[in-house]
């Protein structure tokens, strides 16, 4: 089968052909129908030697931790899904037997790290092929009739928004308001988990009104340029206050403490940008009980959740399609930032 | 000034008129702009005198729970609100001393009744006056521009449904159902509601096509004939399983039965309207814990809250106005069934 | 091996040799150190032919819901436990790809009734064996170092309080009342489950005073007959205004009036014991906003967190041993009501 | 009446005789049982001149912000107290009209700051003085037979850390652990706090171990110098996940990160002291989603859970009693560190 593949390190990926894997006893085989391109990939990539294999990555490693396809073949003793299943990948793969997994919170499993447990295409050969393993059949969720290329990249550019979101929906009723800082590939699909499942007003910041055009389309209710009048016009849109929810998808140095000084009381601030950066905790310097995070991915059942989104019509990903031998491409375009929304190979 | 009064025991109510009150100490007068009519003062004026008087309730005694007014001249020590401010009553009076007044949440004082203290138009004299007298400023919230003819309803029509919902909206998330029973005064509003605050699908039920086109005016999902095929078609509709939540706005003997049989294993039954019912709980008769309810008008942030909806212009209420001398036949037309939404008298 | 199973419809279960099963791929195979009795196990046993057979269950059936033991053989594709690893059983089986078995709520699978997925010993073959087949790794917990003997009853008489008790924790603060209606195999688990993890005062209901020793032997605050006088004393014992949970261990129709008449404004009402009961909701005959629910049995999660609480030394359960030959000796005196806590078959 | 003082800026407080104030419509006035010392005051008085009076502060003040008393006249329209009344005083005054002050969250007033609201003793006059001011009945909460002088400090003390564990409560159930940095006059009500109400393991640490025996004394259950090997110690008694949540009751720019680097994923860090500090939010700085926050005392409910607890004596503050007239000295021993628990002024 044709294979996307990190081959050597520092360099760029390549199609290649390699024989089609067999599932062992208890593994599922899919028949990728999607798989999405991720700067998560990029970051992988950009490893030393000495980063990459320390961490016990393989090398070749097939790229793709997001990934959707059809059940082609079981393992020994697999009777939850059936061949023929439409299906998602759910990519945070945990122990499954830890206090965390046994509530399907796999992206937080305390065993993981120890026993060398990874997600596809960030540690384990991922979906960019055109067959993959897939380890337990309850790394699977049900696409059913939902179009694979369109949601695919929902298993991790809407599954990570989602978690972030829905553990700040509590303070997001009625009369409130919620930032959203960046209207990418993340960021575009959290405005309409916002709007979707929220009463907040979604006000959302971007460098340029070419992303802020994307955040009108999919239904923000006030858009920003993030210049030096941005915390002041936030303020006076929240009534003085301040947002009761920000979220952060650059997580630069620059954008955590304007998230930070735009937060009200009692509010909550997710950084869901990898970049990192200091919060001063002290008087003066951030509202009382405003709650600082930094989440990683999102639980089984809100991959569940967010697909049924999509299935309600609540939520659309802007989707550039690739065909795998354009796979390389997808990255050089994603690294020039030339995409809207997401990049998707269909093999 | 001219104020809608019940003054005989069993006989309609009557406008007549009665001195301008003054504000005592700590009181506030309103100069009123809008009182809304509601079942629940029928149901008083059905008491026979012995319950009546035994509930302590006052005759003559000026009708109107739901009230909205310009805050007119300030009992000594007021400092909270000032002349002028357009503000709507909180009605559910309490102690303001209790655990539960301590958190706004008066309408479960636990000392009113040993107290005597009563709701304005429910024991107290009310808003359907050109005057009224409201106990505590804390009993005001601000109405700001809000239309006070088109939102006074909201005090009870929006506040009780909001409250009911409010605790289900957990439950409320990404693919799930709510089934409201009843379409009409509170139940056309707590539809927008669940629209607005949740990411339910919502199915409403009611006896004639006249009221589901109200429904789906307002918002509804799926609109259904209660009628005996109604409970196989919201089981279909959610894919076998129920409704996370079910809110009955009819609660008669008829409905409860129905709203339970229809609710989902952990759903929410709650039932807003007054009736009563059986419920059997028992192996078979009812899913594993699903949670059965009656819950009585709302908190006063609660009572903010669902301003700030109107505000955002995610409630409507429909309303049918009537003067203050026409007060008795807004009664007859409600005993009539003859009102679409809510009435509401404008002095 | 020797078993204990249920043979012949309406006869009292035998003591039988069978061979020992092997693990097929994704099955784990445990030498069973511990199996619990339960009512339940009655109950299916006093099911007619047609009743018992239509249910789908297999004759002869191994007894025993409640199980613990040692992982003796791994069937194909099993790593998440190890031979020799002591663990617990978690009962409610499901089918392990449904959002609620997806967040490890599989005793609200969606599809076991539909797939004929039933725990062991309640339609599988049981933990009252020298050996037992799990049919999955994750349907086990760590054991560790705990006393499978003394501690194999929190796989049910443990779980099914811990579920009950942990959703009413919010409600049982500081300053809180709880009551508990039977102080027998899951009641006595129950209260100290509530002074471990609560705030709550416990009040404890019993028929005669040998029960409701037990009861102040595990640390309830208060203990009364549950005679005519109790609903008074309660309320008296709560300032007037009622329990903020009231746990009902029995369930049967008298006690479950007696749970809603002493349950608080917002307080829970949780009937646990499996008799059913009717409910009146209306004005006046349940206060308000009080929420009524049957649950069944628990997550596995909570299974994890009832066994640290036994690590802790917080949960001490009443236990009874008999050997496996014995067993039939058991469940006459669990008949006769003769057993002080939970009876355990020991293999 | 006597009263203790803050006179000229920068110096020691003074015991000055002035009249007894009236209280206007609207108000309390109290006869001052006790009167709770606080670092906070210590913090006032610190204040430059211009800061002092930039805030808006009065000279003279009278000092204390934790006050306990028996109503001693009515202003008028005052009827939620009555004389005789012993009482505790709420002291983070607020509107009482914004949305947070209709759930009691006056600690958190959005319109405080612009009306310049300030708590006694911070701004207004305080409780150290026979008699004091109480601008309105509902910052009184009841407080029984409890002794004043016992339980004084609560009002502050306790309410502080009451509000920061309530918060963190759903996280600290069964197999879980606390850790809380600073064994002194808020830590040491913490520890009691924690083990009343939830199920953690409650590990304190502190920097010599006169202050861990206090620790112990009122219920630790593990307690470490908070050295080098600290960090490590408590990734070992907590399976090597951290800590689910950590109160740092020092809140410096040394236990900050200290605090930080023992949360679990998932955890709380609440800072409670004010001294401020830096957190780095990043991969591999912080655990995933692990929450970082400042409150600032308590709610009004959250006053009377607090006195229930005291009620029930799961509470119970160390304190040291000084008359009036030593009011100074209170002071100069806070300063010098050698005060056990809390001071308490005994007017």
């Amino acid at each position: 089968m044709r294979a996307l593949r990190y081959v050597a390190i520092g360099q760029a990926p390549e199609v290649v052909d390699i024989p089609i894997p067999r599932p062992g006893p208890g593994q599922v085989l899919l028949k990728v129908t999607a798989g999405g391109v991720c700067h998560s990939d990029d970051y992988v990539m950009g490893l030393s030697e000495e980063e990459y294999l320390g961490q016990g990555y393989p090398l070749p490693m097939t790229l793709g931790h997001e990934g959707a396809g059809i059940v082609h073949e079981l393992g020994e003793g697999v009777d939850t899904v059936a061949v023929g299943d439409a299906v998602a990948v759910y990519g945070p793969w945990g122990c499954g037997y830890c206090r965390n997994c046994s509530m399907g919170r796999e992206n937080y499993c305390t065993n993981a790290a120890a026993l060398g447990i990874r997600p596809p295409g960030l540690g384990n050969q991922g979906s960019m092929a055109e067959y993959m393993i897939v380890d337990d059949p309850r790394h699977l969720v049900p696409l059913g009739d939902l179009d694979p290329v369109k949601n695919v990249s929902l298993t991790d550019a809407g599954l990570t928004p989602y978690h972030a979101i829905k553990r700040s929906l509590p303070k997001l009723g009625a009369g409130t308001s919620a930032v959203v800082i960046g209207s990418g590939g993340l960021g575009h699909v959290g405005i309409q988990i916002l709007k979707a499942l929220s009463g907040a007003r979604v006000i959302v910041l971007d460098v340029n009104d070419q992303k802020l055009e994307l955040a009108r389309h999919v239904g923000a209710d006030e858009t920003l340029i993030s210049d030096e009048t941005a915390v002041g016009r936030i303020l006076e849109l929240t009534g003085g206050v301040g947002a009761d929810a920000v979220f952060d998808f650059v997580g630069a140095k620059a954008t955590i403490p304007l998230a930070v000084s735009v937060a009200a009381v009692e509010g909550d601030v997710t950084v869901v940008g990898i970049g990192g950066g200091e919060v001063a905790f002290g008087f003066g310097t951030i509202n009382y009980d405003v709650a600082v995070r930094i989440p990683y991915w999102g639980y089984r059942n809100e991959l569940i959740e967010v697909l049924d989104l999509a299935r309600a019509g609540k939520v659309d990903v802007e989707v550039q399609p690739y065909s795998l031998d354009d796979g390389p491409r997808a990255y050089a375009d994603l690294a020039s930032g030339s995409i809207r929304g997401r990049a998707v190979i269909v093999p």
